[in-house]
């Protein structure tokens, strides 16, 4: 079985190859090469067992989608997106990338004709408030940024495209990952793990939001579970609303704290400073902070079991156990 | 002020123009100019008292929209589209025109910079089955057919304009247009109003359906209302959430065929023949039967007030008043 991850460099990516490499395959398929494709090269998995190829590109450039699906990957895994805060700063490239990208892929798997499965990033920003308490799965996608629009628009084709038969996709609409590792990004909602990662690792983090703020949330763990689920769903049972709202964890940026308090102690949770900030803080007022996902969690897949659990994890995988 | 209409040879266009020619203005405005655009030429109204220019092209082709907006209308009425059954029987020439279409306008609106309005014909098919018994403001787009995700994302890409500032932008999902003058176009639904004009012009209409297909009904001239009214109003009113089901009626077949009865006698409606078609069958049993459409209705836009009213006005504005 040939697995192509289309943002294979980026966070979730790597982590998803690491963990197709251990497994060795998915759903007791073996994977027979795999295929890291994204701007900048990936690093193969240590523990990859077979072939790994590390392309880069651009994907919406004309051709480049044909070139990647020429040898019919089974599974593509796309990951690949200007994230929020980027593509509502340069409207163009979000959407060259987060549109034209993903709808170039289609077509290239449209011409290709052999009906791969795709599981696509989409994103909790497909909504955009004011919201019910806790979204339900018939709740209307009303984004407020071009990020959302973006993914909504391709969550839109990949049912269609799914429908007429040249795919077989599944769009599933990701929480807010945290904590997440490296560098921050230009996501907007790259406070939510700041505040988590900076401290255990010694360094002050800022937050430029109320405690109140309440989001959905869950670890690049589960994740990477999600993407596995979903590559190895009989789709059958999901019918033709391909696009599904990941569980996840609604908690507050309070009991953020809170649980970094009890897991990592008072000195580390000291290192957060408040900075509010207007811009940041407008555009987290439109996000979604709690969902009902049903049909998920029907389907099989699985949030993390509590915001403690989801630091520990970044403990483990991410700090050798140690905290600074 | 300018006005342009794309799609202006259209049967809704060209009642609309007529409409505009009629009053003159739009909310007290005067209209120095219209431009009817379209793939064919339209046809200026007689009772147009300023110029009417008549512009034919094809919408997604570079530079046409580019063209189209130079002159910088105040408002444009968006209303050309490859209608259902092409679409879905066309897949690229339905995206192109469709998707593809409406995005090169917006772009052209976008370098124009001067904002002007858009009201932008969608269509209840953004909606796909299984649905609530009445299908209300919030419920979400799960479109079964390419024309109706192409409407949808339509939708998507104009609310993200609009809260962008580059245009100020409506959507609003047009009812199944009953009864519909003319020759039967390719639009699966055409049924609905075969059934009422042939009979009123003494032919023999075909029925492919069973009695029971409930469907979401307005008038030419309730659409013509609807477009009217979108282009006047305070869109402040409407917030970031640029798409609006539209007020209609809902009836069944049986009903319809009543009100027909009723209007114009047994022998007109004795000339509706019953012939069931699969294909029709399939498409029709994912449309929507009912809404609540309250925002519409709230906002000031008006439905026909009964089916019999319906037939009633085709009489008068399409038979000069006469029954065959």
């Amino acid at each position: 079985m040939k697995i192509l991850i289309i943002g294979g460099a980026g966070m979730i990516g790597r982590k998803l190859a690491e963990r197709l490499a251990k497994d060795g395959g998915i759903a007791g398929k073996a994977i027979s090469k795999l295929t890291l494709y994204d701007v900048v090269p990936g690093t193969a998995p240590a523990a990859a067992k077979g072939p790994v190829d590390i392309a880069t590109g651009d994907l919406p450039a004309a051709g480049e989608a044909d070139k990647l699906i020429a040898d019919r990957p089974d599974i593509v895994f796309h990951l690949a997106a200007i994230v929020s805060g980027e593509a509502e700063q340069d409207f163009d490239k979000g959407y060259r990338i987060n549109m034209d990208g993903t709808r170039g892929l289609l077509e290239a798997v449209r011409k290709a004709g052999h009906k791969p499965r795709l599981v696509f990033a989409s994103s909790i920003a497909a909504f955009g408030a004011p919201f019910p308490d806790a979204i339900g799965d018939e709740f209307f996608n009303t984004p407020l940024t071009s990020y959302g629009t973006q993914k909504t628009i391709c969550e839109l084709l990949i049912s269609d495209y799914s429908r007429k038969g040249f795919v077989d996709g599944l769009s599933i609409r990701l929480p807010t990952i945290c904590v997440r590792p490296g560098k921050p990004n230009k996501a907007a909602s790259g406070f939510f793990s700041n505040i988590m990662r900076e401290p255990l690792a010694g360094e002050e983090a800022v937050l430029p939001v109320s405690e109140g703020v309440m989001h959905w949330h869950a670890s690049p763990r589960a994740a990477v579970g999600f993407m596995l689920h979903a590559a190895a769903l009989d789709l059958g049972k999901v019918g033709p609303r391909r696009a599904l709202t990941m569980p996840g964890l609604a908690v507050t940026v309070g009991e953020q704290i809170e649980a970094l308090r009890k897991v990592a102690g008072d000195k580390v949770a000291a290192r957060i400073r408040r900075q509010p900030d207007p811009f940041i803080e407008q555009i987290v007022a439109g996000w979604p902070r709690n969902f009902a996902p049903k049909r998920a969690l029907a389907l099989g897949f699985k949030a993390d079991a509590s915001f403690a659990d989801i630091i520990r994890h970044h403990i483990a995988d991410e700090l050798d156990g140690k905290i600074a």
